[in-house]
């Protein structure tokens, strides 16, 4: 069925920062590589530019850069658009315009499809072109394609994933040094691995995006980032860290998609929570990015790697290059999106997990009687409360067996009222202890 | 391009075992899944098996069943056929009979594409027909997929798996409990990770086919199993695995597919290893299976799940059903074999790595300088000695800088005919301490 093609597939490129560069670099140092692999080399059409003056780290011939990035992607010789500009607009506009005009599209942008994933997915079917993104989430990590395709014939019950680099840097310092929040994150800002504004990070908004994105996949349904339930990190003390580890757990800012018990609907959350050491993914330090999928028949699995970067993420985008030049030269595009299983993404207070609570309490006989009648007036059940600290330092740890997070929430807000709990210091979710 | 298919898709099982129950148990329970992911329903067209007459675990209509395989595969009717049967013959000659009647085919026969993995590809590019075997390299992890397609546009410089659920599960019980071979190997055969003759497995026979898979799709080039360097788990010792543990290393049996320093040749060998506990394959546990990739661009990445067991290897091979039946309705095919890139497979001396060495040494003055004395003789250039226990119990301790396996052995060699060394107790190579 494949033509034999030997005329070259033209690539026009939308960004030249730091992924773009290594997309151009790449393209240019595997070139015999990349035509060996798809069958036709390929070829840089062009490279659309805000800013056409500025000094790159990879050069190209100046004769391809151009301002007009609409005139680049619609025009005729062009094949495949590759879009790593991020952000809503104008990035959506040109993947449109690109589709419209018959171009397939490789896209690294998570904004954009977790906030109108379903506008592009259409469009790319309604031209029967190809939209492939696995650089959008976990950088170099292939994970889209492995859950689209290759957990195709399985049903996933649960992802859990450190999906931000950054945030998991600031995590693994506060745990492995000691340090507040604001230093990790002063040390990942001078290191690189911070933005100057880091809230996109911190708050987990780019943790959000992602958690979006996988959960439409594992669950065949259309989410989007205003379904997530979203915490950052900033919150978390060292006395946080350092009381997790204690009790043998790591504190790491997760993504959360999983399904209802009864498997009708899903949530998806983005949130801290502690996890016992002896999970895989306690083990995954510095900037490290990892999903674990936990599906019917294939059981557990966890990919690991590099979760963003030039480099790692110009990996991704050329194999999706390479599959979209292979689905062009047969004449046929990859998998569209799937959203049959329509499934609902129930509220965050329908959410079931533990909680660990550590409460300022009173130095008063029968102070812990009144904390558990809190809990119980909740149904929320207790499993484990130590005291630490002595007399009027003293805290009251409570670990709950799994529980609504509407229960949770009505009991922290009933403990407040209590004179006899002076704060409320940290509560966090605790999560993966059924996976060692 | 996608043709719209109301009509079934039939697939032909070979083999009614394990695996094969479990995919027909899948196929069943997920049929409305499948049919919307596929975008046309897949049915049952038959089963062959040797002995009709068998309990299964899973059943189906009797009058699916058949003995003549070979009738089934050819059958008009029916496009998919999903082997699963193992070994060579009559394997080999079903699924090139089945794809030379335009059949696609997935399996997960390792054995069988390790030793004529060439005139299986070759068939299937002449039938245009499909060939996808996720399942055949640890179980239900995505790697195949993965390594062919993600990694498309990537350079892979190595390898470095635990892909043999039942060796790992061995080395573990005896890193974990100081239990010996011979009674890790019993409580695997107990539990059923082990089968009742092992060879397959300790020998590093399975994790050779494996091997050779793997190298070849990393590497571009056609690997057989005869092309791996093989060396088994049998002579790992309690002692062994304690003097590692010791060190801050474990013993894991590993399939290492690495490049050479020039990049024009690669080596494929499996034989057990120390690697730091600090590495993420250190961590894998049980029967659990792993493997990490080390490329030029996308960096370090790791796939980890379940290695084997009939329900996360019908994963994979369902994974692969729908691929294969998506491609059928777009009249198109997957990715062919690539090996174009057609590099040598050099020798085990060439192989560079490091070793730790324990001799068991008269106990008179000058050993040390004689030993050493050997080393140099053949620049293999020492790190770290020390000596373990006193007077005539005293071993000597020894880890290499990297130097070839050629060196090495010369080394060893020269060794054994010092009069001042007693034994040779352990050679073991040191891998994975430039990738924590």
């Amino acid at each position: 069925m494949k033509q034999t093609a030997g005329r070259p597939l033209k690539v026009a490129l939308l960004g030249y920062g730091v992924v773009g560069s290594q997309v151009i670099r790449l393209m240019r140092e595997q070139a015999a590589d990349l035509a060996a692999r798809i069958g036709a080399p390929l070829e840089l059409a062009g490279v659309a530019v805000r800013r056409p003056g500025r000094v790159r780290s990879v050069e190209v011939d100046p004769s391809l850069i151009t301002t007009d990035a609409e005139a680049l992607v619609t025009r005729e010789d062009v094949d495949i658009v590759v879009e790593v500009i991020g952000g809503i607009e104008p990035a959506r506009s040109l993947i449109l315009a690109a589709m419209n005009s018959g171009k397939s599209v490789v896209t690294a942008n998570k904004a954009l499809l977790a906030e109108d994933g379903a506008t592009i997915h259409a469009a790319a079917r309604d031209n029967t072109v190809d939209l492939y993104f696995e650089a959008a989430v976990a950088g170099a990590i292939p994970l889209i394609r492995p859950m689209r395709e290759s957990l195709a014939g399985d049903h996933v019950h649960r992802v859990l994933g450190i999906v931000n680099g950054t945030t998991n840097y600031i995590l693994d310092k506060m745990d492995s040094s000691g340090a507040s929040f604001s230093e990790a994150l002063e040390e990942a800002q001078a290191l690189g691995y911070a933005e100057a504004d880091p809230t996109a990070d911190v708050e987990g908004f780019d943790a959000a995006a992602k958690a979006a994105i996988l959960a439409g996949i594992a669950f065949h349904s259309r989410v989007t980032a205003a379904d997530v339930h979203r915490e950052g990190i900033t919150e978390i003390t060292a006395a946080d860290v350092a009381g997790a580890k204690e009790m043998g757990y790591v504190i790491k800012l997760l993504a959360i998609c999983a399904r209802s018990e009864d498997g009708r609907s899903f949530g998806v959350r983005v949130h801290p929570a502690m996890i016992p050491r002896t999970h895989p993914l306690a083990g995954v330090r510095e900037a490290y990015n990892a999903v674990f999928v936990e599906a019917e028949s294939a059981g557990r699995l966890m990919f690991y790697g590099a979760g963003a970067g030039g480099a790692p993420t110009a990996s991704a985008v050329l194999g999706d290059i390479v599959a979209v030049a292979r689905n062009r030269l047969a004449g046929t595009c990859g998998p569209e999106e799937s959203t049959y299983a329509d499934l609902t993404v129930h509220p965050m207070g329908e959410t079931v997990t533990r909680y660990h609570v550590s409460l300022d309490v009173a130095d008063k006989p029968g102070v812990l009687a009144r904390v558990a009648e809190m809990f119980a007036k909740q149904d929320v059940s207790i499993q484990t409360v130590r005291q630490e600290g002595l007399g009027a330092d003293a805290q009251l740890v409570l670990v709950t067996h799994r529980a609504s997070d509407a229960a949770l929430s009505a009991t922290i807000e009933g403990l407040r009222e209590l004179d006899i709990v002076r704060d409320v210091v940290s509560v966090m979710r605790v999560e993966g202890e059924d996976a060692s």
